[in-house]
């Protein structure tokens, strides 16, 4: 394990004030315990956590599981580890936490968040499978979308969800739907307009067992011919990156090319890189853009979004991908 | 501002690759712009953004808009706050942010997380009426519930989900949905398993224009003696503390008479605190046990849940109450 060149023990907090799943603490934990503390130690594995979820962690942690002890964490934690580096990681935990257990370890403790966000970029099968099913089910719910002019960009937004979870998924994010101008900003959060008869831009994605997906698709209720005419660009660029990105070394070279065709057809400038990493997280290693330093390995995943905005409209084309030894594929 | 006593310049950081919303960040800039530092300074406010969201940050913010500069952060941050203290709330940013922070404004820093979090126990009107909104939301969903003994838990709480959405709000916390042996576990995580003929706890909370609500009812599909005479007990418990909350100054004041009540009742040791405020978060200040130290103080609102755990099954009721100076009652 990767983490283990830099410290001797790894401390994983899984927070449970904020109710959201801690990606790396999920990923070793194979579990979802909330108010916990996963011990990576020797290649051995402790949970510990409090009475609370003694009961669920029994069930679904088939490794050692600690309580916290009854009086002060300090002496406990220290005697899990009681030498050599801590390693945590700096971008999950708060600054709060870092500086209660700098008082603790001291300038044993080392930052982890890096190798555990390169762990990450090359998929397991299952993952993979996960990660599929997620796509699958935010394609399906995506091709048999029907808009009316007269529904509300929050109307189609709330049927996105109730899909959604009938379908046995939750949401990697809150869906964007974006009528006519709306389309420019390409965080727009959906409102009460009504879609019209101009173009409605959706972004939705579906996660599968705490796996996301990330598609965006445009919908034309008019002629919109000059939409029309860039989302066929964007989608042209998507399935250019498909066929060819296999054949780069590194996700700078792979974005290359996209960025010259989008200079080459007038596009503005753009917004956002033109690809990333989809996991646990619905942003995750690796980035897309010209300046990116990671390498494209087998086995990772990612989001390929061209998309250009103007003032008064923007398109985007989104779908995900598998890349395998040889070549890239719709996951 | 209490938060200005402890620096001149406050960044408030909500970030955006969690797609969480920064409480803090979002009580005071009122708008849920991600990937965006606001700045609280001279009692003014200033929004810093990228041209990915700059839109939607016109569209949402009546204030000063500032665009991230092309090149290095540090000396546009440190032109913004070039003396005196900076405050930055060390519960939400990342310990990886703080060590960037630290960089350029070094021993200047100060943690305010303390004043943010205090500042928003009394809730003004306009935060009650959201609360009551996703409350009122919650418990219509839950007595017009009806169980089949046949139904899973997950598809219960698919249910549950869908029917939110219906209303136009979200969720605040994924639902718990408990039958039979599960509900002994606190925070299940709902199962295939059918209802069956026993006890069904459910826990769900809708949350209203981003104001949580937290309500817990148990379900009963069979005679189920034990079960009815402890959830009797709990729900007595909840009315008791709504009707003499107003008469104590402090929260730990406020839990000693239930935790009492329940020691007389044989109820085991608790295994988590009889209530705590509900806002933004589905958790904040105040907390109620018997080594609280808060205050209590009129317009705070909070979740009460008075609740015993046994080897084979658990209760709990729970519901959300409003503290006006003279006494408390249901949101």
């Amino acid at each position: 394990m990767q983490i283990f060149e830099k410290c001797k023990t790894a401390f994983l907090f899984n927070d449970s004030a904020a109710h959201t799943l801690d990606s790396n603490f999920y990923r070793h934990a194979g579990a979802d315990i909330d108010g916990s503390i996963l011990v990576l130690k020797n290649n051995k594995k402790i949970l510990i956590t409090s009475r609370l979820n003694l009961s669920k962690a029994k069930k679904l942690c088939n490794f050692a599981i600690k309580l916290y002890p009854g009086g002060k964490t300090a002496p406990f934690l220290k005697k899990i580890a009681p030498s050599g580096n801590v390693g945590l990681d700096f971008d999950s935990i708060s600054a709060a936490r870092l500086l209660r257990l700098k008082k603790i370890f001291g300038k044993r403790i080392v930052d982890i968040s890096e190798p555990l966000a390169l762990q990450r970029v090359q998929k397991t099968s299952e993952e993979a499978g996960k990660i599929k099913k997620a796509a699958q089910i935010s394609r399906k719910i995506l091709s048999s979308l029907h808009l009316s002019s007269k529904e509300s960009e929050i109307g189609v937004a709330n049927r996105l969800k109730i899909e959604c979870f009938k379908a046995g998924a939750s949401l990697a994010y809150p869906p964007i739907v974006a009528a006519g101008k709306n389309s420019a900003n390409p965080h727009h959060s959906p409102t009460s307009k009504k879609l019209g008869h101009g173009m409605v831009l959706i972004d939705f994605g579906a996660k599968y067992e705490n796996y996301c997906s990330d598609l965006t698709r445009c919908f034309f209720l008019g002629a919109c011919k000059k939409e029309k005419q860039k989302y066929g660009e964007a989608k042209q660029i998507f399935y250019e990156m498909l066929d060819s990105v296999h054949r780069f070394r590194t996700c700078a070279a792979a974005a290359k090319y996209p960025l010259t065709q989008m200079k080459k057809l007038g596009w503005p400038a753009p917004l956002h890189s033109i690809g990333h990493g989809i996991g646990l997280d619905i942003h995750e290693l690796p980035y897309f853009y010209e300046k990116s330093r990671e390498k494209l390995l087998p086995n990772s995943i990612f989001a390929i979004e061209p998309a250009c905005y103007f003032s008064n409209f923007g398109v985007r084309y989104e779908d995900d991908i598998l890349l395998t030894g040889k070549k890239a594929k719709l996951i």
